[in-house]
C-alpha cells in the first residue's frame, strides 16, 4: 500500500519560496521580545546546521498556542536561511489522502532533502498532519511512527539537515513522546499589551488617544485573531468603512472594536 | 480510495438558490431581537469578505438548540448576499456514502468556490456530516480533519470566502476543536415569550384572546416546533378542522392547542 | 458499496397489506384506555398528513416494553390510513445483509414512497434495525445515520409522508438522539388487571369464576406474552386438552395457568 | 458476502437422529426430580407446537452450569417429538468458519425447517456460536443479532417450529437481550447426592459400601465429569484394572477414586 | 478465508518423535517429586485413551512459571506413550501466519489425528498460540473458540486422542473459560533447593563443597534459567574456563556463579 | 500476506560492518564504570555462543534512557565479536511498511542468521520495531508475537546465535512479556559527574577551569544530548566560532554553554 503510494507520488516539489511567502499573510513585523529571541536562536541552530560536523541532523520545536505565529515564524528561517532545499510539509497539500500517501509524501520530502547538502524541512501543525482528535484521542500511529523515525535517522554521510516542527497541541506530542525526538523546543506565546501595541501601531487604524486602551483589550491575544479583529472593527457597525480607514481617511472607532471583541472572546 | 471519489462526482452544482429556498419551508418572520442581531452582524461579515484586502477567508458558525432556526438564517444569508457563488453541504445529499466520498464532495465544493471571486459554502448541521453520536463518543475523523484543514486553507491569490456552519451539538465541535476554527461564533436561541407571539400573530390562527397565554406556553420553543404544533392543534381533536382555520373561518381551540402541546413536551 | 447495493436491489416492494396483517397475528381487540388513546391521536396525524400544507414530514415514535403491541398498532394504522402507499421496514427481510446493504433497503423505501402522494413508512424495532445490542453498547452508526437524516428530510414538494417508528429501547434511541428526531413520541404500556380481563372474556377459555383471579395475575404482562401463556395453559398437565378448550367443551385448570405463569414470569 | 456464502453452502442436512443420538454418549438414565421435570415441561412444548393454532413458533432455552445434561436433554427431545425436522446448530461443523459463513449455516437450518409443517431446530451452546469470550467481552454481534431476528420471526403459514436453546452462560446472554427472546427458560442444573448416587448405582462400579460416600462427595457435581471422573478411577492407581471393573470382577478402589476427585476438583 | 488456508496446507506432518526429542535439550533428570507425580498421572491418562470405553477424548492441562519444564514433560509424556500419531503444535512453526492459517493449521493436525485409532496432540504454550499479550489485553478469539470447541469435540467413533496442553499464563487461560474445558490441570512448579541440588548433581560441575550453598540460592528457579545459568558462570570471570570445567578438570568458582545469578535475577 | 511479503524480500543484507560503524557517530570513550562493566560482561556472552555446547541461543537486553549509548554499544559488540555474520535490524529501513512486511524482514534476518555457525543479531529499538506509543498504548501484536516466539525458538543444530535488544521504554516491554524472553538484562545509565567529565576531556573544547563546572552540571545528562549541546554551545552567542574552537584556538564560553543548557533541558 505505502510502497504504491510511494510510487505515485510525483515529484511536485520545486522552489518553495512562493509558498513559503504565503505563510506570512500579514507580513512580519517585530511584536515583541520573545518572538526575537527564538528568532535569533533558530538562525544560530542553521548556522549550526550549515557549518556542522558531528551533528548532521538538528531539529527545532516551535509550539505555542493558536495563531501565536509559529508558521510565519518557521518559514520566515527558511527563506532566510537561504538553504537550497527548503520545503513546508502541511496538512492542506494532503487533504483527503490515506494515512499511507501521506507517509508517503513525508518520506518524500525527507528523500529529496538528503539529496541536498544544506536543507531544511518544516512540519506545519504537526496535530494536523497526525490527523490528531482530542476526543479519543484519536490520531494516525503510521505517521506518528514515520516522524518519530525520522526524527532520528541521520542523513547520509556529507548532507547536513534541520527539521522545524510546530504545533499548537504540545501536551499532546508529549504524551505520544514526539517532543523528547526534537533536539530544541521553544514556546511562540500570545502577544503581552506591549507587543500588541507595537502591531496596532504599524498598522496606523487607530487614534493615537485608542490605542494604549485597544492594546490593554488586546493582551494574551494570539497574532492572527489581533488581524481578523482589526479587519472585523474596520467595517464600522453599519459596514461601508473599512476603505476609508485603510487609506487612512478614517481611524476605527473603538467603541465598534470593542463590540467585535466580544464577539471574538465569545468563542476562546 | 478518496481520489477514485473525487473522480467520480459529478459537478451537479449549478446555481443553488432554489436549494436555499426549500431551507426556509416557514418563510422568515420576525421572531426577536436576537435573531435579528445575528442577521445584522452575519451581514456586515459578508461585507467584510466582499470588500477583504488582508482576511481572504473568514469563518463563522451559528449554534443553538435543534429547530431554532440556524439553517434557515443561513440560507438567508447566503441568498442575500447576492454572492455568485453559494452552496450549501448538507447530510441529506450524501447518505448511505462512505467517508471518503462525502469528503470528496465537501472538497469538490471547496475547489468550485476557489473559482469563484466571491463565495459562500454552509456547512449544514456539522455534526452530522461528521456523522456524530453521543455513545462512544462516534464520528467521523476523516471528515473532522478536512473541515479543520479547509477552514484554516486561503483560498487562491484574488478569491475571497465566507464559510458558515451550523451546529446543535457545539460541546461536541469544541472538544473536536473545530470551534476554535471558526473566526466567530453566534448562539442561536429558542423562542422567549415575545418572540413566540410575533410568530404567533404573523400565523393568526388563535383568537385574540388566547394568543398571550399559547405564546407564554412557547416560551423556550424552538421555531421548528412551534410550526409542528400549530399544525397538529390545526387538525382539531376530532379531525376535519384544518381548512376552516387556515382560511381564517375558524380558530385554534386553546385547550386542544395544550393536549397538543402535551404530547410534543413528553419527547423532549 | 452502498451505491453497489443500492442498484442490486430488486423492487420486490408491491402491496404489503398482506404484511402488514401478519404483524396482527391475535388480531386487534380492546385492551383499555392508553391503547385505544394512542390509536386515536395516531389517526389525527395521518389525517394532518392527508391535508398538510406546512409539514409535508410527520414523524411518530411508538416506545414501549416487547411485546406491548407496538408493531400490530402500527400495522393497524398503516392498513387504516387507506394510504396508496404503505411499507414496513424490519430487521425480518434483512437477516444476514450488510450495514450498507440493509441502509440501502431503508433509502429506496423511502424513495419509493417519495414517488406517492401520500405514504407510511413504518420503521419497526428499530433497535433491532440498527443491530443494537447493550454490551458495548454495540450498534450501526452507518444505519443510525441514515435514519438521522431521514426523519428529517423533506419529500419532494407536493408529496406527504407520514414515518411510524416502534421500539422497545427507548433509552438507547435516546442517547443516539434519534428519539429527539421524532415530531411525537407515545409510550404503549403493559396491560393492566383491567385491559388483561378483556383480552381473557374475548378468548373465552376460562371459567367465569377464574377470569378475575387470572387477570389479576396478569396485571403488568405484555400483550404478547399473555397469548403465549394462555396456549401453553390450553394444553394442560398432561396434554391434549387443547382441542376441548379451543372448541369451548373445556376450561383452561387455573392452577395448571398459575404453574404456566411461574415458568414464564421466572425468565423476566 | 453473506449472499454468497448462503450459495455456497450445501445442504448436507439429511436425517439427523444418528447426529443427535452422538450426543447422549453415557446414555440417559435417571439422575434425579428436576432433570424429569424439565423433560416433561419440554415434551408439553412439544404437543403446543403440534397442535398450535395461534402460535406457530414456541421457544424454549436450557440453561445450567457446564455438563449438567443440556445438549443431551435437547436431543432427546429432538428423537422423542417425532418430527419429521430435527436439527442441531453447533460449532463443532463450523469451525473457523466466518461470522457471516456460520449466519448463513444458521439461517439455512430454519429456512429448512420452515419446509417442514412440524420442526426442532436446536441451538446447541448458543454461547459458542456467538463466539463468545468473557474477556472484553467479545461475541459476534452478526450472529447475535441473526439470532434475535430469528427468535421473533414466524414461520409461513401452515409451519410449526419448535426452537430449543442450550447455555452454560446464562448470565451473558441476559445482557445481550437473548434470554427475553425465549418463551420460557428452565434451569438445568448440576447433581444432587441423590441424583449421583443413582447414576452410580446404574454403573455398577462401586462396593455397596462406598456407594453413598462416594455419592455424597459428588454433590453439586456436573453429570458428565462425574463419567470422567469414573472412567479415571477405573484405571486403577497403577493403571490396566479398568477391564475387571468394567467386566464386573472388580470394583473402584474407593481412595484411589478420592485422589482422581483431587485432581479434577482443582480445575474447578 | 479458512477454507482456502485449509486447502493450501501439505500434510508436512510425519513421524514428529525427532520433533519431540528437541523439546527436551537437557535431557529429563530427576528433579523433585511433583515432576515424577505428574509424570505417573499422566502416564495413566495415556493409558485410560488406549483402553478406553466411555470417554474417547480425554484432555490434560500442564501449567507453570515460565521455564519449569513443561513442554520437556509433555514430549515425553508423547514419546513414551508409543501411540502412532503424536504431534505438537507450536507457535514455532506458525510465525506470522495469519490467524485463519494458524487456525486451519490446528484444525489440520486434529483431523489427521482423527484417522488414527490412538493419537496425542500437544497444544504447546496455549498463549503463544492466542497471540495473547497483557496489554489490552489483546488475543486471537478466532483461534481461542478453535481450541474450545476442539477441546470438546468427539473424534469419530473408535478413535481415541489425548490432548495435553501446556501454559505459563494460566490466569489468562481462565478467565478465557479454557482452563475448564480441560479434563484435568496440574500445577509445574519451579524447582525446590532438593530438586535442584539433584539437578547440580547430575552435572558434576561444582566442587562438593559449594553444591548445597549453590542449590540453596537456586530454590525457586525454574529448571530452564538454572541450566542458562550454569552455563554462563562456567565461562568463568575472565572467559576461556568452560571446556576445562565440562570436562571435569576444573569446578566453577562459587563466587563467579553468584555474580551470573545477580545479573539474571535482576529480570525477574 | 506475510507469506507474499517473505517471497518479496530481496536479501539486501551482506556484511553489514559499515552499518554498525555508523551507529557510532561520536565514537567510543571511556565515559564511566558501569558502560565499562556491560562491555565486559556482553563479551562473555559472545565467548559462551562461541563455544556453548548447551545454550545454543543466548538473548541479551540493554535498556536505558534515550541516548544513553545503547545502540553504540550494541554495534560495538557486534563489531568487536568478530562473528561471520552480524545484522542490525532497526526501524530506519523499514519506514512505512505494513506489519506484517516488517515482521517478514525480520524473520527474515534470522533465517539468514541460523545459516551461519555463529552470529549476531541486534534488535535495536525495539519499541519502535513494535510501532509502540503510549496513548492507548498501542503496539504491533503481529511484531510483538514474532519476537517473542524468536526469542525462544532454536537455531538449528550446530548454530550458535546471540541477540541483543535495545529499548528506552523498558517499562512497556515488560508488561508486555518481552523483557522475560531475554536470558539477560544490563542497564545503561545516563552519565555521572564523573563520567561526564571524562567526556568533556576527551572533546578538549572547555577550559580547563571550566571543566570540572560544565561536568558538574551535565550530571545525568545522556551521552547522546551532551554531544548535541556541545555542538550547539560551540557556535558562540552571536554564531561563526565554531571553527576556532574545534581547531583549538578558542574555547566554548560558559555563559553561553548554561545559556544553551537552558534551551535543552526545558524539553526534557
Ligand atoms: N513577528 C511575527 N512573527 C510571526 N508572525 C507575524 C509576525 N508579524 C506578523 N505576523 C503575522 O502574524 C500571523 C501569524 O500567523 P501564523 O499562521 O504564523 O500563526 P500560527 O501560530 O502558525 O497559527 P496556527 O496555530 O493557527 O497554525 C501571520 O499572518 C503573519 O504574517
Ligand atoms: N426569523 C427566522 N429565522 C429562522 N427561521 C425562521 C424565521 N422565521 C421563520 N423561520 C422558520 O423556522 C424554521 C426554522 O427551522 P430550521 O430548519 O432553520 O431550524 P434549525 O435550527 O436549522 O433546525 P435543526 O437543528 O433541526 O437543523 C424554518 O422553517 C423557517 O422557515
Ligand atoms: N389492541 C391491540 N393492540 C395491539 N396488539 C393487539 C391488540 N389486541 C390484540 N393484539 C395482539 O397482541 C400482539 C401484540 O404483539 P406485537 O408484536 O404488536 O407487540 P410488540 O410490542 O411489537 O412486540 P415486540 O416488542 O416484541 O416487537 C399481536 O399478536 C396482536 O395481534
Ligand atoms: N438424564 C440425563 N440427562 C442428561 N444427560 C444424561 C442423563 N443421563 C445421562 N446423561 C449423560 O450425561 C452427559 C451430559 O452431557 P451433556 O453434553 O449433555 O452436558 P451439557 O450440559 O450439554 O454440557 P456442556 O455445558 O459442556 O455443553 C451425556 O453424556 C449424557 O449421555
Ligand atoms: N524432569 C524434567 N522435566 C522437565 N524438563 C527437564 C527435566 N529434566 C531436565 N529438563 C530440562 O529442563 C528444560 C525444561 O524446559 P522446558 O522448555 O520444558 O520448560 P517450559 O516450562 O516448557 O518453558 P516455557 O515456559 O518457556 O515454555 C528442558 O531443557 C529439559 O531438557
Ligand atoms: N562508551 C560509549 N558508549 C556508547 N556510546 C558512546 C560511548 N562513547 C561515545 N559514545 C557516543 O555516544 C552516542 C550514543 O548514542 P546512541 O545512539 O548509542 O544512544 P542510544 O542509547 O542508542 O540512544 P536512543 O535511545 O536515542 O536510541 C553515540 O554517538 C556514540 O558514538
Ligand atoms: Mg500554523
Ligand atoms: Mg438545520
Ligand atoms: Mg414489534
Ligand atoms: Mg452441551
Ligand atoms: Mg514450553
Ligand atoms: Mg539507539
Amino acid at each position: 500500500d505505502f510502497l504504491n503510494a510511494l510510487h505515485e507520488i510525483i515529484p511536485a516539489f520545486g522552489a518553495s519560496t512562493d509558498n513559503l511567502e504565503r505563510c506570512r499573510l500579514n507580513g512580519i513585523v517585530d511584536c515583541g521580545e520573545r518572538h526575537k529571541h527564538i528568532h535569533k536562536r533558530a538562525m544560530l541552530l542553521v548556522e549550526q546546521v550549515r557549518v556542522s560536523k558531528g551533528s548532521p541532523l538538528v531539529t527545532c520545536l516551535l509550539e505555542g498556542p493558536s495563531g501565536s505565529g509559529k508558521t510565519a515564524m518557521a518559514a520566515t528561517i527558511g527563506i532566510e536561511s537561504e538553504f537550497p532545499y527548503v520545503k513546508i510539509i502541511s496538512a492542506e497539500t494532503m487533504i483527503g489522502l490515506s494515512e499511507s500517501s501521506k507517509c508517503a509524501q513525508i518520506v518524500k520530502v525527507f528523500e529529496d532533502a538528503y539529496k541536498s547538502q544544506l536543507s531544511i524541512v518544516i512540519l506545519d501543525d504537526i496535530e494536523r498532519l497526525l490527523e490528531y482528535v482530542a476526543i479519543g484521542p484519536r490520531f494516525s500511529n503510521l505517521i506518528s511512527q514515520t516522524l518519530m523515525v525520522l526524527l532520528k535517522r541521520l542523513p547520509p554521510k556529507g548532507k547536513n539537515i534541520l527539521v522545524i516542527g510546530t504545533t499548537s497541541e504540545v501536551g499532546f506530542l508529549e504524551s505520544l513522546g514526539i517532543c523528547d525526538a526534537f533536539s530544541v523546543t521553544y514556546h511562540v506565546p500570545t502577544l503581552q499589551t506591549e507587543g500588541a501595541k507595537k502591531v496596532l501601531e504599524a498598522l496606523d487604524v487607530f487614534d493615537e488617544d485608542d490605542i494604549d486602551t485597544a492594546a490593554e483589550a488586546l493582551n494574551n491575544m494570539p497574532l492572527k485573531k489581533l488581524y481578523m479583529l482589526v479587519e472585523m472593527a474596520a467595517q464600522g457597525a453599519e459596514g461601508g468603512s473599512s476603505e476609508a480607514i485603510y487609506s487612512g481617511r478614517e481611524k476605527i472607532d473603538i467603541n465598534h472594536f470593542f463590540d467585535c471583541l466580544g464577539d471574538i472572546i465569545s468563542v476562546r
